[in-house]
């Protein structure tokens, strides 16, 4: 009883860290939102035997974080995420007004991200800010898929 | 002097089946223009180091040429050369009307080929036909260039 009282404990310990883990990200995300980004890159991903392709532009503030492993690694997630659930919108704000869509389905900044369900893809984007210590923005993404 | 002539003569004759071989294509092509082509391969081409993008849908008729290394180099070879062409309609027919622009610059298919100016797109497009014994269509495809 003792030991499972314990994992209890240390199971909310972890659930803590992580929420603060997040605000702190989100804090760092803030802060930098204003920042203009106009370097970054386009980067596309081919779903297997080629049937799917999505291709996102991700950008940041400087050409030296765009050649960072972390950002390529964002950018490369991203666009495995168009292809797999083929989101309309890259925000709640491009969607046309008047349109009555569950925001959190079609846009991808609010998807649950498909590596990590308890995250949005907005989640991942602003740990990697929190890593690089620059504003990101995803500006465009389409999507292919043959026949369609 | 004899010897200019007979390779003037062989340039002539290598000229001469070339432009056979074309022809021959164009039929190929012509003869399969009104089959449906449902299947094919979604094709993504990232420029050395990502700043450009390009994904092209491009159809055949069945899954068996889809797969084909011959199809596949097509796709990977059109990719590229929106990618470095920068098209802005596959078509002549794509060209809203009263427009005023030159069709050969701004259509894919009209676009002289970047690894053989001599020929079209097309003309590519037309040899894979005659290789493979399908017909084949460009559908649609996008450009990203970072921060345009």
């Amino acid at each position: 009883m003792d030991c499972r009282n314990t994992l209890l404990e240390a199971e909310g310990d972890i659930e803590k860290a992580l929420q603060i883990l997040k605000e702190r990200s989100l804090f760092q995300a803030q802060k930098k939102a204003k920042r203009s980004t106009t370097q970054g890159v386009i980067e596309a991903y081919i779903h297997t035997g080629g049937n799917i392709g999505a291709m996102v532009e991700v950008n940041c503030e400087t050409d030296f974080v765009a050649r960072t492993d972390e950002f390529k690694e964002l950018a490369h997630h991203l666009a495995m995420q168009v292809a797999a659930i083929c989101p309309q919108f890259v925000s709640r704000e491009e969607i046309p007004e008047g349109v009555d869509i569950e925001p959190e389905k079609v846009c991808l900044l609010l998807q649950p991200y498909i590596k990590d369900p308890d995250k949005t893809v907005q989640d991942i984007i602003n740990e990697t800010i929190a890593k690089v210590g620059e504003n990101i923005k995803v500006s465009r993404f389409n999507r292919f898929e043959v026949g369609n």
